[in-house]
């Protein structure tokens, strides 16, 4: 295992997974720009990492991300700190940039920015009764760093706009119905669950493809049907040549787990 | 209380939310082109009143809106009524356009132009057993008013199709189901509940905040994830320096409802 | 009836619907390049048949379509094989691109290829117990034909992140919570459900309203909502000098199916 030396953000790999943990128990995990910084950083590196081959993002203590600590919001406010850097939606989005692939696994409290870094997430699994809000409305701020684009993207427009008007509190069972939350556990076994689904996502799919498919789930949203068409036939054409394909048949025929190689961009 | 001059339309305030009401019970409250008109005109008034919060919009007696006049429609196809302007989508899309919050209590019959007037509110609570449908392919009409964009937003591409391209009715509990409808209430609570999800709309969440995340929402979902944290970092600056925050973290600190300014555009 | 030639395709028309049958049961229906093409062939000539007003496609047998012949991918990847050409998406998601509505009765395993084409059908209904996989992850693969698309616009981003990267095997009834599979039917009443609901298009909307709605459903997800609402505006005046309206109208009043003429197009 490998360790962080940023303690408020907790860095460790078991096997071709890897676990960021938000660790800052004092702040229920509320994050200063520090950690934003270092999630960030830490996402980039498992994502470079040929051992990783998943991501899980997770909360120690009760709480998973309230959001911006609230004492650097009112330093913010009153001109006493430095408000966040431009090109800060890398760090928070993350996730959604990564090649690499991120499962949350939301063990409780999940607020604002933290509401934003879950949302960044590929799929999330949330432990029962843990408390989700947007909360920016009620706190005089706006949809921030894509949220008012992630949020219709995985609900609805319907159900994000009234989680994104009324900043009102729901549980991880209604997050599940609506479909934010891919899946909800007992919370003595989230982070089994979770690891479980990373672990067979690093046993089982290509890294390749599945950067290859972030990006192009990503990018085909903005496109017609006919140009995601095209594009995918390039891709396809590609890949047919990529070592994967041979790999990925052989394991199919010969009921086995493939043995795909690493991934590190191209 | 206010009180509208258009009886067909009625508008009414009580405290920090108004409430619009079809109310044509001859017709079943189906719309002629004065109602639209007069529907946007409302809306319009609502959302530049410095004492609307929030707005219900619902139908008087068994019907929420069956759509356009058929008397109107069969008078447009014979040459002899003048069909609607090219601007009447403003009317009918007003709630999606307002920075007021629009929440639709759908109290009974929801079809055609009234189903279009329901996909273009924020939020909706529907009545149980209130019945739904698009209507048009059974017209010979086609998805009118930007529905072919909003219904797939809010129900997914296959429901959205099933539902446009059969015309068939459905129930209030199976248009929860899908996701059309947030809440579905026993008809002698839905106006109660209705006007209690905006009272809290107008307690808690800065006006402020809900006209520019509904600008959001509605401009985000055509940008790509970067353009739109983008974007939106550039408001969440422009957010730090709003009188809301303070505000809002004060609130939040002594355990008490914010008081927000009022919102007039900018 | 009418037959086709091709005996690995079939096609039947009975009344005003067709039906086309994925029927190669030596090798599950997996489709080789000369299906593909004629199965793109035969939606074509279904939509421009007047007799035509609906289509059901399905499979013989215990599966619906399982994907690419995997003799045919390990010869396209051994260079034994040609790769598919660039306009073959043209085939694969003919159902999309045809005037005519398209309901996918999904009798059994659906993936890969099988999966896209599922996708790109209208409207979606699945046999109770019918296994479903995207596959491409677990093969080496990419989202093939603007399925990294299509599958966020059916279930959302969250689960289509789910089922893209994971490639794992879900159930019909999983596909109907998650929104892609509208209706799960008891195996052996699911032809009869699905060409209930293709004769219930056919006989109660009218077939240029359904070629217009489902132009407007592909075109206007990449609209704003203003655009959106005038291009609907100014087919919306269009439609109201149709043939169909009167008569939706007469049947309407009259409490009749109404007598739509056929659609080829304009």
């Amino acid at each position: 295992m490998t360790q962080s030396n940023l303690d408020t953000v907790r860095f460790a790999v078991d096997g071709t997974v890897a676990t960021i943990t938000f660790d800052k128990p004092e702040r229920g995990n509320a994050m200063d720009q520090q950690m934003q910084v270092r999630y960030g950083e830490l996402l980039g590196e498992a994502s470079a990492d040929p051992g990783v081959r998943a991501v899980v993002v997770t909360g120690s203590g009760r709480s998973f991300c309230p959001g911006a600590d609230l004492g650097l919001l009112a330093g913010i406010s009153a001109g006493t700190a430095a408000p966040p850097e431009h090109e800060g939606f890398r760090n928070v989005l993350a996730a959604a940039y990564a090649d690499v692939p991120v499962v949350a696994a939301i063990n409780g409290g999940c607020a604002g920015l933290g509401f934003v870094i879950a949302c960044a997430a590929d799929v999330r699994f949330a432990a029962a009764g843990a408390k989700f809000t947007t909360a920016f409305a009620r706190r005089g701020l706006i949809a921030e760093y894509g949220v008012a684009k992630l949020l219709p993207e995985l609900v609805g427009r319907g159900r994000a706009l009234d989680l994104l008007l009324s900043g009102r509190t729901f549980t991880a069972e209604q997050a599940h119905e609506y479909g934010l939350v891919q899946e909800v556990v007992p919370p003595e076994k989230l982070s089994s669950r979770a690891h479980a689904y990373a672990a067979e996502l690093a046993a089982y799919s290509a890294p390749r493809s599945m950067a290859l498919i972030k990006r192009q789930v990503r990018r085909e949203a903005g496109l017609s049907l006919e140009e995601s068409a095209r594009e995918a036939t390039a891709l396809m054409h590609a890949s047919f040549t990529f070592p994967e394909l041979p790999e990925g048949l052989a394991g199919w025929n010969e009921r086995r787990p493939p043995k795909f190689p690493p991934y590190q961009g191209d």
